[in-house]
């Protein structure tokens, strides 16, 4: 277990390798030698440059790509905040393993590995609206679990999560982390009526009060009113980040698991892109608070990595054609 | 050559079969048995029933997408409209040929073939600001070009095009067709400076000023101020809509060439979805006039159905999600 101790953890987030400048510059060099108006893919030559920064390679490369699924369980479902009952995160965790979800069509169609990890299902967090979602043993064993998950031999990771009520902590965390108004930062989740989402609001009132005295600390933050599966996405974050392996992060939830990371440090998501905006409210909030622009725009709002899993394609045609784009020079091809 | 008159093509792009509303209910209808909340995959759900409604079957396919790149000369290139000298189109096609232009990574990314077809390129349309680009024949020609080349045994095409000066035709169709402001569908193409945004304008007013009394109609508009490959796109999209050929628009250029069949009939471009909106001015004022939707915003301005060709993935995605989900009952996952 990497951290023993939240002091230790902080001090892991507050040292953080910075990107390899060298290796962004040389992809810019290249990107205009190469027989397209100089420019003129957009995002896409950011993306190359962005790989390169954060894999330290001026020629990056993409062959293993592998996306993590976090599952937790919340004791805050309790509270009636989701539509879905709770017993469903274990039964998405063997429809995952059988091929059955969505996540598994979109990773085959990215190219990339799949790796669903399951924590402590058997036990759900705290409801935090009656005591800490984790204690900082719990906690650190979830940030742990993600961190040990990440390996140096990646390219990129996709991180995302599937957890019955999780919707409700992404939204504590983000209202803890940057304040307004709770009902900013408060959607349907899976598709709660109006008084579901009474009761979310009402709940993450209760948990943000409860836990006052915390709310001065990311990490206590993220311990209290999180989730497993959120505490083991911010972990796989911080690993990533030590290990030079880009991220691609998926929707609300997601985002909101990393966001301590950013709250703790200036430049603490710089390797990590938005794969995508979801159509859950406060995710756009969240975006522009973490200063990410996110990569799609579809409605999506299901989680499970979708969204981050989608935009690998997107990476990965960047990457093809920084890597095999005739220059002006090689083709022939007279310039302005 | 399927269109020996303009009132023929005109009948043509009146006549225009409806979807297949059965098939598009059927995967609606499925989509709300799978393991996610309903809705959740947002336009992925949207664009399965697209492909069923546009192929007419229940369960679409993408077994054979297939990429083309119609290529033209422009005799407005003597009024000083564009940053590249016009000999680049036949050397682009060149390099298309060769693999090395950004087209050949993302059509291999997107497992899609590429057809490359240049109209003519030793013969440059008209300059507008003179004459009509191009006369009925020619047009006709180019029309045709486009039908022919979509064959009935595709799932999906990808529509874009190459052709140094074409963002200025795109604009004068543009401003034809949708009335308002010449600047305001005006934008810099490949990299104009300032005066050559003066000269684009100035070009484009003159041209309109020209064809004055062909305004009124769709198709004489496309002749008098577009370009072959515009026409070819036109051609190839009536075509596949006669087909049931699903088609993926690229940017500015492209969606101004099919433009004409929107005008002309109020459903005409029902089976096309917008690729992506360019960083070109006048793309979002376009798609808008046309009520269609971008799937993807990456800030790309290329052409060459760059963007037509990075959604293919995304549209891959939807399918494989429709067609490989488990349902509720299959996976024993509880319902809400």
């Amino acid at each position: 277990m990497p951290f023993h101790s939240l002091d230790e953890l902080r001090s892991a987030c507050l040292d953080l390798p910075a990107g390899d400048e060298t290796a962004a510059a040389a992809v810019a060099g290249r990107q205009d030698t190469l027989t397209k108006p100089q420019g003129s893919l957009g995002r896409l030559e950011e993306i190359a440059a962005w790989l390169a920064r954060w894999q330290g390679r001026a020629m990056p490369r993409l062959d293993r790509v592998k996306v993590f699924v976090f599952a937790g369980n919340h004791g805050v479902t309790a509270q009636g905040v989701s539509a879905f009952p709770p017993e469903v995160t274990v039964q998405m965790v063997a429809n995952f393993s059988d091929g059955g979800a969505a996540i598994n069509q979109l990773a085959r169609v990215a190219g990339a590995d799949l790796a669903v990890i399951p924590l402590d299902l058997d036990h759900p967090t705290g409801d935090f609206t009656q005591a800490p979602a984790m204690d900082a043993g719990a906690f650190l064993a979830a940030v742990s679990a993600g961190y040990d998950a990440v390996g140096d031999d990646l390219d990129l990771v996709c991180l995302g999560e599937m957890g019955i009520g999780n919707t409700t902590p992404a939204a504590a965390l983000s209202a803890a982390l940057y304040g307004g108004d709770v009902r900013r930062w408060t959607g349907r989740g899976t598709g709660v009526d109006d008084a579901g989402l009474a009761r979310k609001v009402a709940a993450i009132e209760a948990g943000l009060k409860r836990h006052a005295a915390s709310l001065h600390d990311p990490l206590a933050i993220a311990a209290a009113l999180g989730g497993r599966e959120l505490a083991a996405i911010l972990g796989a974050t911080l690993a990533a980040r030590r290990l030079g392996v880009p991220v691609l992060l998926d929707g609300f939830v997601c985002s909101a698991a990393a966001a301590p990371l950013a709250k703790l440090h200036p430049a603490g998501l710089a390797h990590a892109l938005a794969a995508h905006v979801s159509a859950e409210a406060g995710h756009r909030s969240l975006l522009e608070a973490l200063s990410l622009k996110p990569l799609l725009d579809l409605g999506m709002r299901l989680g499970e990595a979708s969204g981050a899993c989608l935009a690998v394609n997107v990476v990965r045609s960047a990457l093809e054609c920084h890597q095999r784009m005739a220059s002006f020079a090689e083709a022939g091809v007279s310039e302005k």
